[in-house]
């Protein structure tokens, strides 16, 4: 057996804090034998939470106890002054202090990338970290990856490209090719977009050890025409946060048509295989996990209102990353490619 | 009666020209007897789809003819240069001669923008036009205002607070109560977007007559919270191409897995209200129609692949915009505006 791979899961952040946490660790547990998690959090209730979990995984688990957390509230600021025994502050600084290969939170993004930025320090080459979201594209049966979606915003040329590179080595590992990569824009014409665009697009045209394919438009992120779209983390996240719209909007007029009148009752209770269906290939939930690419260790961010199914994905996520061995290979994609994007920018 | 509403239409424009647009405008005429429209395209090619339309609609439609028209290749500056017996630029030309009251065409929107700049000149007040696309908010169930999505890109606040005003004015029309504006942001929190973002809250707190209620995420602009949406035109358009996106991947997965076995072919034969319920409440055709704002004249674009009932809805927007008198209504606003949002910029 391998050496067994070591999480630290922030127990106190998200919406539902340890009762949404503690189950999710305990089926990653059960699922990956090599792996061992350290819970940082209110001890007194992640015992209750755990009661009588039976020894084989009870055995790779560790608390670190603090009563001590932070909110969506909090000022990120604040974290690094007031906060440093918080369990998000802790769960990090097991990832700069080499415990931990990764650590996973649902709690404050602003508050999880600068405590990042500020303990792991990013990769050479890299500006600042970036955050990766993964969209599921229904029709080729794998996913796409979007960043930045909301750690960087007012975005230059050479930080897109930044992007570019991260995106490409994270995609690797789920991408049967080479990861594709477009550049979201408003048009697929060279003249359209903004300037830093257009410097990106020229710099990723001569960057051959990248596989650039151009412009991407909104309506074709889920398509599965791309691997990786690199974007301003502005628009990123409103393109993720839009489209989560779009589709509770369409399951509430479902509901709600479904509940009109007996005819419509029946027909939806027919139908629930092929709701079923869309629920499984679109589940927000088996995407969950969006990683703070470009720091000097792994750190994923979970959604703040996931449940059990969401919070075990993101663990997933960081799973993957620490086998991938993500920042070593951002890294060392990095410094082979200085050359050449010293001359494409 | 009141006096005959006049309306220019671009027949050559969009996808599928003629045989859509055509049918369109019949359609249009038949349901307003105010109404009288200028066909401008092939006269041979529109004479033959007219066949044996009906005196009482005939007589209320004119045909100006030209062989010549744009397509979505043509370089936008060419069109000043080059196509100036061109359908669109014809169309356009007409309203800047006041023979029509308002123009509709699906042809290429850069085009068609620099057309109407160059033709019809900004309101006073109004530093450039914007596109402004209508959404549906199923819950609602009216329509909530998107603006800009892609006439201009790097907007300045001075910029985002203009779009408030002219999307206050059209919403006026559709909207129940004083127009709710909120602005396209990353997060609820004062501190987060870009320094033009928030700039711009700042003066549109300012201004005691515009309903403005802050900041709006990408996941609330189908919630039916806010009326009005104001954002910069890149982040305008991959929401609506992204959500457009989403809502055709649904349908997609949905029609696979139907078609999947004989179990689901029944259920989505025994679910089809429901998913027609759900056609007719986000159905883009009724939501085409996006219109040119802030232009001293009436200018409504139809999405290029629009079908013979999204045509007609985009000639429904242009009709609204003549009986509502949108351009001389933003001129005022502006006008009454101007100390105030002197003081607030």
């Amino acid at each position: 057996m391998s050496r067994l791979k070591r999480i630290a899961i922030d127990v106190m952040g998200g919406d539902f804090g340890p009762t949404v946490v503690v189950p999710a660790a305990l089926k990653s547990l059960a699922v990956h034998p090599d792996l061992s998690l350290v819970l940082v959090g209110d001890q007194p209730r992640i015992e209750e939470l755990l009661g009588h979990t039976a020894t084989r995984l009870r055995q790779r688990l560790e608390i670190v106890h603090t009563a001590v957390s932070i909110d969506d509230n909090t000022r990120p600021e604040a974290v690094l002054r007031k906060y440093k025994d918080s369990s998000m502050y802790l769960a990090v600084d097991m990832v700069r202090d080499a415990r931990v290969d990764a650590c996973v939170s649902a709690g404050n993004t602003g508050a999880l990338l600068l405590t990042g930025r500020h303990l792991l320090k990013t990769v050479p080459g890299i500006s600042k970290p970036a955050i990766i979201a993964s969209i599921p594209v229904p029709t080729s049966n794998h996913r796409c990856y979007l960043l930045d979606v909301g750690a960087n915003i007012d975005t230059q040329a050479p930080q897109l490209v930044e992007f570019a590179v991260m995106g490409a080595v994270l995609a690797a590992s789920t991408c049967p090719h080479t990861p594709r990569i477009g550049l979201l824009n408003i048009g697929q014409e060279e003249h359209k977009g903004t300037v830093q665009i257009k410097l990106a697009a020229q710099a990723l045209e001569k960057l051959d050890s990248l596989n650039y394919i151009g412009f991407i438009e909104g309506n074709e992120i889920f398509d599965g025409k791309a691997d990786v779209i690199v974007c301003d983390g502005f628009a990123g996240n409103v393109v993720i946060k839009s489209s989560a719209g779009v589709v509770s909007v369409i399951k509430n007029v479902m509901q709600e048509c479904a509940g009109r009148d007996w005819l419509r009752r029946l027909c939806a209770w027919l139908s629930a295989p092929l709701l079923l269906d869309l629920n499984t290939q679109i589940d927000p939930a088996r995407f969950n996990g969006a990683s703070l690419l470009g720091l000097q260790g792994i750190i994923v961010k979970s959604h703040g209102n996931a449940r059990t199914e969401g919070f075990f994905h993101a663990i997933e996520q960081a799973v993957r990353e620490v086998m991938d061995n993500v920042p070593d290979r951002i890294a060392s994609r990095m410094a082979s490619l200085a050359p050449e994007t010293g001359a494409a920018l």
